[in-house]
C-alpha cells in the first residue's frame, strides 16, 4: 500500500474534514455534564473537592475487570471488543465516586492500525511482529483513519458517553509520537532503546518522518475521540524520559506541541483541554507547560509543590502518588494523600491521581481508602 | 552470627580504629599524582582540558577484558582475584588516555560479605539467594570488616596504586545504603520495588535499621579504600530515582549524607572528595549539594548547563552524555561532546562521563573518539 500524502488519511479521506458526533450529542458542550471538576481544575477554575481519577482504573486488580478480560479472551480483543470495552471502562465508576472515566484502550492501538502486528505476551509486555527499522519500513507507513481503522476505539468512547450519561467527565487518549515510535522501532517496550536511539543519532530525517506521520495520526484520533464525546484528552509519553534534555525537545515534546496546536485550531473553534504525561519528565516542566497544554501529569518522583511553584501559574497538574502506597495499609494511604494535597496547597489546578498505572496487586479496598482520603482532605484546600 | 553492636565490626574490630596504608605509600596525598585533573576539577581548581573518564570503563566492550575474564570463569570470580581486577581495572588507561582509573569491582560486594549469596545469571544480572525480608533477617546481619571480609578489594586497590605509580587519580566506589537494600530486600535489580517500598511504608523501622547498618558497612569500606590509595570516592545510588522526592530524602539521601559526616572527619583530618551518583535524580540536585559532596554525578537526562546554574556554584557536576552516543558515527559522538562542553561553559568544574555505563555493544574505536573530542574541544574553555 502506498503511503498517504500529508493530511490525506489511510482511507482517502481528507484529514481536517469535520467528523460526525455521534451518541449522545453533549460531545463538545460540558453543560451537561453533572460533575465537572476535572475539567474545572484543568482549567484552574474553584471546585469544592480536588478531583481524582486513577490511570489504568479499568484494570486487572478489579475482579469484575478479571471475569470480562477472561470473557474477551485476551487484553488485545477486549480492547476491539466496544460493548466490553464499554463495560469495563465504567466499572470503576460504579465502585468508586471518581471524578473521570477514561476510554478503555491502549496506546499502541495506532502502530496495531498500522499493521505491524501487535501481541501481548504475558509478563513481557506487547511486541510486534513486524518492527520498523528502515526507510523503507517508514514509508510504507500511512495514517490510520479513525472511523475506518480504529472505528473499535471511537464507537467505545460514543457508548461510554451513552452510559455516562453526563455523570462525570469522559477522557480519551493516545501515545505520544516518540513512544509510539519507540514500540515500533524496538518491536517492544522496556529495552535500552538503543535501535531508536541510533535511529536518532544517525539517521534522524528517517526518525522525523516517522514522528511527523505519528503525529498526524495522534491529531485525527484524539480529534475523532473528541468529536465522539471526549470531553479531555491526555497523551502519554511513557518513554521521553529515556532520552537527554535536548533530544526529548527535538524528538518527543516538539510533536506533541504539534498535536496540540493541530487539536487547538481545529475543532469547532473550541479548544479542548489536554494533559501531557511525559513519564521521568520533571526535568522539563516548564518546556512542556510552554507547550500549552491545560495539565501536566507528573510521575512520584516529581515534588508536587516543586512543581507548582515552577509552573503552577500556567497549567494544572495531575498525580503524583507512588502507586506503590496503594499497597500499604489504609493509614499510611491517607497520610500520603494528606501530604500531596498539602504539597500542592490551596487552590485548583490539582487533578488527584497516581505517578502511574494502578498495579494488579491492589486489593480495591485500598482504592476506597484512597477515594475516601481525597474527599474527606480535600475541601480544606478549596474553601 | 550475633549482629555487632555500632562501632563494631563483623570481625570485632574498633569501627574507628586507623587503617594502614600499604602499596604506594602515597595513598592520602596528591603531590605525587602526575595528572591530578580528576581532583582539581572535584575541587573545582583550574584545569588544562576537562578531565575524562567513563563510567565501566574497564568492561565488556573491551576484548582484553573478555579476555581475562573468560580466564577468571565468572564475573564475580574476577571481582575476587586482585590479580584480574588489578589488570582489567589498567586496561583502559593503557589504550586510552583518561583521566582517572576507578577500581573494577561491583556495588554488590558489600551483601556479599554479608553472607547474602551474590549469583549473576547471564542477562537477568544480580540474584541474591537469601535476601532480607524480615526484622529477624536485618537483625542477623553485620557490618563487614573491609580488611577480611573485603580483603580482595581493598588488596585490589593497592595492587592498582602501584599499577598507576601515579599516573592518574585512582576512585574507589561503594553502592548507596538504599541501591544495596534494593538489591538485598528485593532479591535482584530492575523490578517495581514494591517489595522494599512496602517495607518503606509498613515497617520504616526496620528499614531503617537496615539502611543505618549498610551506611556503616559502606564508610568502612570506602574508608579502607581511602587507606589503601583511593584519591576519590563515588557512590552509586543506582535506584534512588525510583522514590518520591520525600521518601529519597528519608531513604537514600540521608543515609549518603551520614556516610558523608563520617567520611570528612574520619580520615587524618582531610576530607577526601566523594561524588554521589544517583540515577534519576535529577529533581533532587540542591538537595544532593546540600550534602557536602564534591562532585554530583549526573544521568544523561540532566542538561548540564540547567544544572550548573541550579548547584554548579557548590559542586562539581560529572557527567552526562548518553552512553548510545557511542554507537553513533564518530562525527556525531564528537558533535554531542561539543554540546556538552558548551552546555557546562567556561571554567573549572566539570568531570566529562557518560550519564550511565558503558554498553558492551560499543566498539572501542568509538571511546577513542570521544577521548580524542574531549582533548580538543576542552581546552577552550579554560583559557
Amino acid at each position: 500500500m502506498p503511503a498517504t500524502s500529508p493530511g490525506v488519511l489511510r482511507s482517502g479521506r481528507l484529514r481536517f474534514q469535520p467528523f460526525h458526533a455521534h451518541g449522545s450529542g453533549s460531545t463538545a458542550l460540558n453543560v451537561d455534564l453533572k460533575n465537572d471538576r476535572l475539567l474545572r481544575a484543568l482549567a484552574r477554575e474553584p471546585v469544592d473537592r480536588t478531583p481524582l481519577w486513577i490511570m489504568r482504573q479499568a484494570g486487572r486488580y478489579l475482579p469484575e475487570y478479571r471475569k470480562i478480560r477472561e470473557r474477551a479472551g485476551s487484553f488485545l480483543r477486549l480492547c476491539k471488543n466496544p460493548e466490553l470495552a464499554c463495560e469495563v471502562t465504567l466499572q470503576p465508576l460504579e465502585r468508586f465516586d471518581l471524578d473521570a472515566a477514561i476510554v478503555f484502550s491502549d496506546i499502541l492501538t495506532i502502530p496495531d492500525a498500522m499493521g505491524l502486528g501487535l501481541g501481548f505476551t504475558d509478563g513481557e509486555g506487547p511486541r510486534f511482529e513486524r518492527p520498523v527499522r528502515t526507510r523503507q519500513d517508514i514509508k510504507r507507513l500511512s495514517v490510520p483513519d479513525p472511523e475506518e481503522d480504529l472505528d473499535y476505539v471511537i464507537e467505545t468512547v460514543r457508548m461510554v458517553v451513552g452510559g455516562l450519561a453526563g455523570r462525570v467527565s469522559l477522557i480519551g487518549f493516545a501515545g505520544s509520537p516518540w513512544t509510539l515510535a519507540t514500540y515500533m522501532v524496538e518491536g517492544k517496550g522496556g529495552s535500552d532503546f538503543r535501535t531508536i536511539k541510533r535511529m536518532a543519532f544517525d539517521a534522524p530525517a528517517d526518525l522525523h518522518r516517522l514522528l511527523a506521520l505519528l503525529a498526524e495520526s495522534v491529531t485525527v484520533y484524539l480529534q475523532a475521540q473528541r468529536a465522539a464525546g471526549a470531553h479531555a484528552l491526555m497523551v502519554f509519553d511513557t518513554w521521553g524520559g529515556v532520552l537527554s534534555g535536548h533530544q526529548y525537545a527535538e524528538f518527543s515534546l516538539a510533536y506533541m506541541q504539534r498535536i496540540l496546536l493541530n487539536l487547538g485550531a481545529d475543532y469547532q473553534g473550541r479548544s479542548v483541554p489536554v494533559i501531557l504525561f511525559t513519564k521521568g519528565g520533571g526535568n522539563w516542566l516548564e518546556e512542556i507547560a510552554d507547550t500549552g497544554c491545560s495539565g501536566i501529569g507528573l510521575d512520584w518522583t516529581v515534588d508536587l509543590g516543586v512543581a507548582r511553584s515552577r509552573v503552577g501559574e500556567r497549567v494544572a497538574l495531575q498525580g503524583n502518588m507512588d502507586p506503590v502506597v496503594l499497597e500499604a495499609a489504609p493509614e499510611r494511604i491517607r497520610q500520603e494523600v494528606a501530604w500531596l494535597l498539602e504539597c500542592y496547597g490551596c487552590g485548583s489546578g490539582h487533578v488527584f491521581n497516581l505517578g502511574h498505572g494502578i498495579s494488579p496487586h491492589v486489593d480495591p479496598s485500598r482504592v476506597a481508602a484512597l477515594v475516601d482520603a481525597v474527599h474527606e482532605l480535600s475541601p480544606a484546600y478549596h474553601r
